[in-house]
């Protein structure tokens, strides 16, 4: 009996899952988190208007979803003050990275990140044989200038750039990313990550011709509409490219009560507003957390803080390894030198207490070993 | 201003749509269906304990889904004694058809299913570049032998088998589909739709080692567990195959409130067979409702009856039409001899009642035309 022949790009992938989720680490040590505070998810949650949306909208369960998101694409289009043409809805923007390194990426194809950015860009990519080129950060922030010239250098077809960034959650002024287009080469598409983009400073958004062929920005409603186990995200771009979604996606791939959550969640500006400043709060907390602790918090434009544990990455995975064992969900960036860090999502203050009480515990165990 | 460099498949794709979903038709029309029977949704909706599951989970939506879907895929592992190794949970069949296409087909890889067959399913191969043999139906039924002989001829790598079958509802044994193994070209995976298997007389889900490598098997929860907006549909298999699921699809893809939702609705066994009966009363009602206005119901092992019109496909497409503008949302089979038929999914009585009215009035036009 011989099994099926896979093509010979997936026959060389790994099975590789680019992060384990919290339920699984949660059964590997046999007890619950006490703070879940590792996958920037927002504890303050959607607007109870979109939470009562999408259990109302459970009793129409039965139904399939609009596959065209017809209604939510037109409260988004208003809100941003453009047409439904340039916009595509999709399974969180994890979905849309899936189907955007499809319409452009064949074996060999040169791609531009950040090393140490989003790593489920960088699955998506390879999962479609592209050849994944990455560039330090500069001073914990991504680099522009170095993203655009190894772009030139490996003629890429598309660079990745998250504004703000995750894991560091530093950011540029939107200026600095609408400037890249002026250096961007032929063919190169613009991928601007603006999943953090709501907990920004003013300006941090990009301001560019919606209709500009050179530039795809995608956005969610898992981070400040916290609605991640929802899965809504949306991509904004020319109408050519927003249409060429259609070639390939799984057109009825959308939650029916999701599509109602993320129309409510939308609307209520003031829940939105109150979430932000619950995670600034929160940010303020963690940050003088770190500094109580003699840490390095840097500045956040999101809602989550990288923490400085001060030393090298062993150290700051051993202190996140504790601070794991002592039942905070945590994560911490991959790659050296930011692997310094540890990275703490927002959540409320009794969640940051149990960090608060953990982290010096968790410090003196690190420098004792 | 150049724009973005699309693979050459991508180029050769048109923008395609498998199914206009009733919405888009709504508007169109600009008023809602007064029915809805065109999608074999399942309006008799999923247990009350799953729609409660779902409404309670919907208050923790700020986390994402368990990439895992470790407690679903337990349950149903117990629930058909094999292994959780067995089993890929994903977004739908129609998610998890489009990953299996982009596991096994690159251009030019040859496919086997039946003319007239689920369409979403040549799109996923078409999107991958596969090139789709298609067989006849053989009176109204897919054709195990031709597709074998066909599968042979062509060297294919994949075959499509629904069983029941959509869009006709008819279906083989069991036996009938198993034994397809044993005349399956080596390297020739047998891929088993059994979305309506719920529906369907006992003896009709295929008896095989739930090991073997050369099948796999797709259900769901969209169609007996009246749950299509939620997006819950699973594949079985031998564990090398389902592991390379892992490879490449969207980890975190599930929605959190679904995943609940699911597990309770697959351990409700009391409001499944509530569903089965209301559906078998369903069709039989939808069976008189043809006989008295002349026409031929098809025998059904699925929630919706196909029912011959007696005439050709104009004819039958003029008698849809007409029931279209009237307010009932159906659909029909698309290639010859099968679209005489239009196809009726089950539904409460006062939706049926709607159906009896209308379609004295459309076959009458119909026949006027």
């Amino acid at each position: 009996m011989t099994g099926p022949r896979y093509t010979k790009l997936v026959q060389s992938l790994p099975a590789s899952v680019p992060f384990v989720g919290p339920e699984q680490q949660e059964r590997a040590r046999g007890a619950e988190f006490a703070a879940r505070l590792g996958a920037n998810e927002n504890i303050f949650g959607p607007s109870p208007k979109a939470i009562a949306a999408m259990q109302a909208e459970t009793v129409n369960i039965w139904k399939y979803g609009d596959p065209t998101s017809h209604d939510l694409k037109q409260a988004l289009a208003a809100q941003m003050g453009i047409s439904t043409e340039n916009i595509v809805v999709g399974e969180g923007i994890d979905g849309l990275l899936g189907y955007l390194a499809r319409l452009l990426i064949g074996p060999g194809d040169a791609v531009v990140t950040s090393d140490g950015a989003y790593p489920t860009f960088n699955y998506h990519v390879a999962g479609f044989g592209g050849e994944i080129h990455k560039v330090p950060y500069l001073l914990d922030h991504e680099d522009p200038a170095a993203l655009l010239t190894k772009a030139k250098e490996v003629g890429a077809k598309l660079i990745y750039i998250a504004n703000p960034d995750n894991p560091m959650g530093t950011w540029h002024k939107g200026s600095i990313v609408s400037a890249m287009l002026d250096q961007l080469p032929p063919g190169c598409l613009l991928l601007l990550d603006e999943a953090y983009v709501e907990f920004a400073p003013k300006g941090t958004a990009a301001e560019v011709d919606v209709n500009d062929p050179r530039l795809i920005r995608m956005r969610t409603f898992s981070k400040a509409y916290g609605m991640a186990g929802a899965r809504v995200g949306y991509a904004v771009g020319a109408p050519d490219l927003i249409l060429s979604f259609d070639k390939i996606r799984n057109h009825f791939g959308m939650n029916r009560a999701s599509q109602a959550g993320a129309l409510e969640a939308l609307s209520d500006l003031k829940w939105l507003n109150k979430t932000l400043e619950e995670v600034s709060q929160s940010r303020d907390r963690i940050a003088a957390i770190a500094v109580e602790n003699g840490l390095t918090p840097l500045p956040s434009a999101t809602n989550f803080v990288a923490v400085d544990c001060g030393e090298d990455g062993d150290f700051a995975r051993f202190v996140l390894a504790v601070l794991v064992a002592r039942g905070l969900f945590v994560r911490m960036p991959f790659v050296a030198p930011q692997d310094r860090c540890i990275r703490i999502s927002c959540s409320r203050p009794q969640d940051l207490d149990i960090l608060a009480q953990s982290l010096p515990e968790a410090l003196a165990e690190a420098r004792r070993n």
